[in-house]
């Protein structure tokens, strides 16, 4: 399947690599192309500079996020919260509308450093303001709750037996999400339907006690499990 | 040990219940203490009458706020979130200073039904409220993440193998509470330190994915296990 992409970081990357693993076809999507490509720098959380890494991974295409939305018959958001509506917009409606997009994204703070707040939180969600901003688009707000290598290969704790929340408006769009999640690893008594997109406040919002635990156990390898 | 606890619902109960039957002496404390033991009615969340449970429950004191505190040697608050800081102001700083406090409190706001948002979250917490308003009184926030059955009988789900996260500025009051909390059936490797009570943030920020899970379970018997 053709699958675009928002996003070139950490996050972006850990999903492109599975997914061209798992045989599907991928485009990035950035606000400025050229600019991206040209990146000879790492980012501050230790990924290896653009250029390089699309070196490595010459099968994924790099556009606009108006040609990744193009590109892609489902969508992912892997910007950073602040990112996500302006790449969204820049996307174009007649390019996301009756798409599924998966969205990823945190609305993280970091402007107070480590460990950062959220942008909106509580009352309302960035998954929920992305839907309202593109209500023609089906959002999933799925693989937020957990560090990148573990999207992708849920199996590197506990044998993959850790809990998954999603939630969206669409049923069918969670379907689809479900079946492409349970490529990654995440088996579906793991994948946890929460209900329509204002869960999306829940999920968002166990970030504020994730960073916490991070901080605690000082590395990203851990999640939850639900028990009963 | 002498017990105070603030508040008279259902959390406030379940820990008195289970205090008693580990040989402590209870004092809860309440705002009007003639009115409280005077209570007919059940609440909405399906608890008996106060004086119906007070009948059953003859051993467990009925004082003010004040008395509550002068009584313990260790206070807890179970009150409602909008509840909290009236109930320790009118405890006193003469009857709190020095002494250890858990909080089990969370600032839910239902003004606009089920589920709740939080009047207080993201960048500050009620947790560090009360600490902040009685900076000599010893803050550990605690059992605010699970429902009260499980909060003294882990063992209603998993095995009691679940993860309890505390948090606070003092060492030693957290050391206290941990060997409560054992008694209560927390194994030590179960409860989880987060550091200090700015934490709260973060465990009060749970209850916005706990009561999203709820929804989509319809029972309070669960709770999360980090899993590594």
């Amino acid at each position: 399947m053709n699958i675009g992409i928002f996003g070139t970081g950490g996050v972006a990357r850990a999903i492109a690599i599975k997914l061209v693993t798992l045989g599907h076809t991928v485009m990035l999507g950035t606000r400025n192309v050229e600019e991206t490509k040209s990146r000879t720098q790492g980012d501050t959380m230790g990924n290896p500079s653009f250029s390089d890494w699309l070196q490595k991974n010459g099968t994924v295409k790099v556009g606009t996020f108006a040609e990744a939305a193009s590109f892609g018959e489902l969508l992912m958001n892997a910007t950073s919260g602040g990112g996500s509506l302006p790449a969204l917009e820049a996307a174009g409606e007649n390019n996301l509308n009756g798409k599924v997009l998966i969205d990823i994204s945190n609305p993280l703070d970091f402007s107070k450093g480590f460990p950062p707040s959220l942008t909106v939180s509580n009352t309302d969600s960035l998954g929920e303001q992305i839907q309202r901003a593109h209500p023609l688009l089906n959002v999933v707000k799925a693989l937020n709750t957990l560090s990148n290598p573990l999207m992708v290969n849920p199996e590197l704790v506990n044998g993959g037996d850790h809990t998954l929340p999603i939630c969206g408006n669409d049923a069918d769009a969670k379907q689809k999400v479900t079946a492409l999640l349970n490529t990654f690893g995440w088996k579906n008594e793991n994948i946890l339907d929460l209900g329509d997109i204002t869960n999306a406040r829940g999920t968002e919002a166990f970030l504020l006690l994730w960073v916490r635990m991070y901080g605690a156990f000082k590395t990203p390898m851990f999640q939850f499990k639900i028990v009963k």
